[in-house]
């Protein structure tokens, strides 16, 4: 199914940029979870855009939901939530309609769809459909939070400038700087480093182009024994839903690409046994061994590529004439989203944990009281 | 579901490593395909351990075609591959049986299976049940082979000693090294580099100690307008399906990682018009747009993290006595499974891209003479 | 998933009895397909209660197309129908929330949702989301239109009444038959029995009961070669959506029951060459040889279950309080609802179609022009 | 997926009539169900032709478990079993190779697979495939029975004679007819009925021809609150999966067919507490409200056609030279199969039961002390 992610729990996407509103329906979560409007508000605004660093397309994102919150809780059954488009102006879109944006879906979306697709901003490829994703991620961290599990992504590095880690941070400094990422539009941990990313940003902007980044996540709280031997790994399930974000061209786990460089000696996490539990003594492989969770902190890291839509002039062609063309895109648009990306990413990891977790222990296992 | 993957083409695998065997059914492949024995007996010896570089234990691969062929053609049904395991040694693995492998899926296979897995070999979690995906990918590449689609996997990176980039290379020259790199048993282009990277794996051998590195991927002859913009994006069902390659731990497609340091005028493939086609002058984006094959190579790099079996001393626990361990593993072992490790990224490669060109052009596309 | 169906071409529904709105996103289908929103609020119409034999709850169906519409066709990404609840009247409900109305989901609901249900007028299992399928389903008729693929739902049994057969008609006189009940409200062949039927329910009502019936569909037009032959048989996939609908309790296809006690010289189909086609010269196995369609009318037949809200006095029990009771059930209820079930049943066909073509021969089949 | 089915527990069949074998992968049972092998053998011996009423085929069935057990027991990971054909006499079908036999899936098999479909005794559309999915099903009745879950299923009707019905029996006596016909081979209740059947079998064997019938199935012990509103009931996920089975044209639920001509009054069955449960009065309903079991025996009733292949001269096509064609079908075949249908249709739902039951209650749910 191409616009729905998940087996027990899942969630399906709808929207284009342009068109009257984006939605998600979430299906599948356990009945009785909170359903918090005003934290739902929340999320939509830390991926909303705003300042110096965003595009002046600001929606205010007046979500509706429309089925399956019964006494502000969810009843079991659908949830389908509802974000009208109300700041649309199609009129920046008309004149470029076969003209390619670099870095774009613009001409695999007219192989795709033969030009029956609705090309104004994106369409149904537009960022702007995250904010569906973020929306259904606010009730299914409501979900996790019953059983403490946290989610939290943080800019690890951007336009050149690197953040602490998490994978540096003992378990109870790792929960503060997830509740605290969590709350930020602008999730960094080290204050200097988050002044020097905004003024690359800006300068990037400043010079009619753009910034990419890297997003570093960690979850808390997951019980060891989650996920499978082979297709259905952790790893694979995740890096599924997160690769649908758009501008993430990379996903890693614990070490990642650096485990390439290590030895075996190194790479493999020692364990030792800690009171009641059985912990790693290092964390290389990201909480996941044989793609089965192993009760330390879920670790990965993804890629965000710099946001294609720049202001200065690029080399393109003219998909329906078949002829090479100049293009400048007007219109607006954001010079890094990497910050804006990072609560897409924690939404999007929970709506899949909340969904292996179901898996695992049945639709009831998120239910209050379980 | 669990152990099988793929929507209109689909691959099951199943099997232990010291279990009587192994094997895959691929299911609805299009019919008349040819499948060519000895094609799928060299696929097998790809991955197959040899040399001083690898473990001892090596098996015949002695695979049967029990289903799905008729006349030496896919019948269009379930094929089911089995491959007997003939050279086990289960007697290695019994007096560790509640030592968990740092590295490995013992600990966390407890937390699962509560103790009924096969903890022989690592059971089911074994390596050894990529040769069934291997088997399987060969026939998928006779699929593919119709349609002029080539697919190619080298070492790109092995104990710190880089080979070639197939993203420097023009399409000719793209497509011979494919050519090349798809018949080698220690896939690398530079000659040099293979040489060092073989010795270095030696040097880690000798040091019980093991190497990880990086495996690129290249696929030349896709069409346009192949996958989906949201959760069935190129990345997303390839990344989950490569992430199911035990020691896979990273994946990024085109630049990656890298990207997150470019800025968008650099990382922006720019469109141009080559005679009939539509081109971009570079690659950053790995041939992937908004989630959809462009028409340009396709490009990706997976993370292999060295081998978890070494033969040193490492600090481990008991999980069911719940007490700290010291492990020597004995056995036989790899210092390096990422030469072997290219053919089934291939493979996997191949299969889903069987599946989503079925999806697209229908059960029938990859049939001779479609 | 529990609230979607379908492969390539899928249905997501959303929505309960007394919330804000009910829906359906459609995904995956061709772009390019007309829609009409006539044809969709006459499809509405088809399935609204009306007269004398209907719940004086009338809901106007003032549906929404969120998305994937643009230009007055198809994009190709999902499509959101969003359909407002209007006319609700909860504090009907609200007394009688935890007596188990028999016949309905109420008991099984709490024994589900364990009181987080949304009780009001049976909430998501109310026949009212259906109007979603219908709304849908006109979609994918449009879709099916262009390949000249025509469904037809007529009822066959109401209240011991029989009407003609589909099965007794020749291909010209059937094609007319289901071009005329697709346009009617009470869909009969023959006046005389739909007269007959009418005063059955009536009377049914005067009696403060309800009656059921059996609804016969058939489908011309669909090409040979669609379906499986295990597990996702034409008849399997056709069942699994058919007894979503409420109310459903049987699903025969061709001569279904019949054929039990029926030789097998009369109940196999022989076949001649008619022209340049292949048919059979029977048609008990109702155009489906192996779970595969053989070009001959697609034919099955649904039993409906008389509607279980009935105004006459009932013994159930209070299934929190865990007492025998007496219920009375007020409010708005229908006789009979097989009249206004044939258009879900031929819209769920639509989609099924829908679906299934595009695995065979790909997503673009139904677009226009191919 | 074409020849998987299921969610959490899923098969995935292959193998062709006259191949080397055919067989099963079961995947997603709870880890430490005891594996009986005789129980299995007993259930293939069930479904295995013998005596007079019988093809003359008859294949040993010597199944080997390829993986997933160990220790008598599951280890939570894929079970392959395989069952190899060995008594195989090819030569019988080749000179009808191009002429569709009425009431097979020959004609339709070549409109699919074009050709290249393994022609020889149904290839993969044979019944003998239906041996897989009684061993499968012999494993999950095991998992099944650990929680109390009984199925059984008999010969309600056969050439015009009925038996005594499951629905009419109280609980206590229900569950000793399960017992009992869970053993026969010839599963009737009434010896007398069983007798008049076996005649009216051997007499439409003695005119070339064959019989069909009904077969009924009970299922006690099933917990209220399985299954889902929509498209995942109980009922449309065991049609589904039920209609798998070849000659099954028809599948009805508790009254099924025969609610269409009941008033409300008689179809809903009214509820009662009955010291700590809920039980409904009647069960018209075969056990599930609104797709949801509601803790009554489950009932439902299967059309099975009667056998295609008959010793007669019938009327056909050549579907490759396109002319019409007398038929006389050589070779050894069942004037009737209904009886050895009933042990597959016990368990395919055994296997649905326990895919829903994970899916509900978690991986572990079956698991042995859970």
């Amino acid at each position: 199914m191409k616009n729905t992610f998940g087996t027990s729990v899942s969630v399906t996407i709808f929207g284009e940029s342009h068109g009257p509103g984006i939605g998600a329906v979430l299906d599948g979560l356990a009945p009785g979870i909170p359903v918090d409007e005003e934290a739902i508000a929340h999320r939509l605004s830390l991926r909303r855009p705003g300042g110096t660093i965003s595009t002046s397309r600001v929606e205010p994102d007046r979500f509706r939901i429309v089925s399956g919150v019964f006494g502000g809780r969810t009843t079991g059954t659908p949830i389908c939530i509802l974000i009208p488009n109300e700041n649309t102006r199609s009129r920046d879109y008309e004149t470029t309609r076969s003209l390619a944006r670099p870095g774009h879906a613009d001409y695999t979306a007219y192989c795709k769809y033969h030009g029956y697709e609705d090309y104004r901003g994106g369409g149904h490829f537009s960022g702007r459909i995250t904010a569906a994703l973020a929306a259904a991620g606010a009730i299914a961290q409501s979900a996790l939070d019953g059983q403490s599990i946290r989610i939290g992504t943080h800019i690890a590095r951007c336009a050149g400038i690197s953040d602490l880690r998490f994978s540096d941070l003992g378990l109870t400094d790792l929960e503060s700087a997830l509740m605290s990422v969590s709350k930020k539009s602008f999730p960094v941990l080290d204050p200097n480093a988050a002044e020097q990313m905004r003024a690359a940003i800006e300068e990037a902007a400043a010079e009619y182009d753009s910034v990419g980044g890297i997003l570093e996540t960690a979850v808390t709280g997951l019980p060891a024994g989650i996920g499978e031997p082979w297709f259905d790994s952790l790893e694979g399930v995740l890096s599924h839903a997160l690769f649908s974000i758009p501008a993430v061209k990379g996903v890693e786990f614990g070490g990642g690409f650096a485990l390439a460089d290590m030895r075996g000696s190194t790479a493999n996490d020692s364990f030792s046994v800690q009171g009641e539990k059985i912990i790693t003594n290092t964390n290389h492989n990201g909480g996941i061994n044989g793609g089965i969770s192993n009760g330390m902190p879920l670790l990965f890291r993804c890629a965000v590529k710099p946001t294609s839509s720049i202001a200065r002039e690029q080399q393109t062609v003219d998909f329906i004439e078949h002829t090479n063309q100049k293009l400048r895109i007007t219109g607006r648009h954001d010079p890094a989203i990497v910050h804006r990306a990072g609560i897409v990413v924690s939404s999007v990891t929970a709506l899949v944990l909340c969904d292996m977790l179901a898996q695992r222990f049945g639709t009831d296992y998120l239910k209050p009281g379980t």
